[in-house]
């Protein structure tokens, strides 16, 4: 079509998220107009609006911090800025949302390190893919006396935990990996922070 | 704080939509950013930039039909302007997805009335709150021989089909509500009490 109708363009924009489907996203367009219908007659501004500042917002000025592969707005992230922090400790997760899972339940005070996934060779992930190619050099130069595996208790993040073991097998660093606690299958991005916590303090040699 | 994260601004409105929680929103967020950083490899562009220039683009130009409150971009909607809908029958919805779930099953093909709500006076929404006002004069103008109530089989939509067939009744209109029973595929074993002893009561000369 020339002119393609914009609801039907943002239903399928909305579709190309993770987990929307094509009802889903017709119920989320729909809301949207009507919310921005509702917010005129008082003169606010939309959510549509708002929602879409907050896009090209986050796209422009989120990138990836230098040391530790982290969201951030400027070249470090506020972990690693922070002085606060344990720098003896370094913990290694697959994602974001694990980072702040782990966050958020309070135990771990050191820094980390984000590898924006996990090994998985069948659909084509190797260790190249990953953030992987700096942990030897950052644990060697920062002096960190202990690396946590926290990668999830799956089939990948036990493999990708095992090739940072074997990875740091030369350094004299002491090598851990979360404890018992967390359920065989389970993500860290949807454990409760009790488990979490419990399986962070736990933690055993690797 | 005087700069808040554009990360954490995005889930905040990302959790605005109906049905998304705040792990929803973050995993959103999250998969927005790194669908970012691989598009950006391929100098595509980003599903953020896409789904803003939708939302906003929806809000702009995504106004309601002078005749039946359909969404649409001009003044009217497709389906009033198309010359070839039969223009005897009046269909009210409470909805633009239920008229697109009508539409969808290709047997109507009639007019429109969207009332965008349903009566809930415990909620604070009466007649005055839904674009019910000009159902009356359209019928008596347009000259429509049908209207068919399919507002939703709930208390709410009952309740609305009530007050809009109290409405016509001075009219010489044939008012129709939607049939109720069993649906097909459905098993009576697992039907619910409300619905088979609607369809037992609504039984049909077979």
């Amino acid at each position: 079509m020339a002119n393609p109708d914009p609801i039907e363009k943002l239903i399928l924009e909305l579709g190309r998220l993770p987990g929307i489907g094509e009802r889903t996203a017709a119920r989320l367009a729909f809301f949207v107009l009507k919310q921005a219908r509702d917010s005129a007659r008082f003169d606010l501004p939309p959510l549509a609006q708002d929602l879409a500042g907050a896009l090209v917002e986050v796209v422009e000025q989120v990138r990836l911090c230098e040391d530790c592969q982290n969201l951030c707005t400027g070249p470090k992230c506020s972990i690693c800025t922070d002085a606060r922090r344990d720098t003896r400790a370094l913990c290694v997760v697959e994602g974001v949302a694990d980072l702040r899972a782990i966050e958020s339940c309070g135990v771990f005070r050191g820094h980390y390190h984000v590898l924006h996934g996990s090994l998985a060779p069948l659909d084509g992930v190797g260790p190249e893919e990953l953030k992987l190619s700096d942990i030897l050099e950052r644990v060697r130069s920062q002096h960190y006396e202990e690396v946590i595996l926290a990668t999830n208790a799956t089939v990948e993040g036990d493999a990708t935990a095992l090739y940072i073991g074997r990875l740091l097998r030369g350094t004299s660093v002491r090598i851990t990996r979360l404890a018992s606690g967390v359920p065989l299958g389970g993500e860290l991005e949807y454990l409760d922070h009790a488990t979490l916590g419990r399986a962070l303090s736990a933690r055993q040699s690797f």
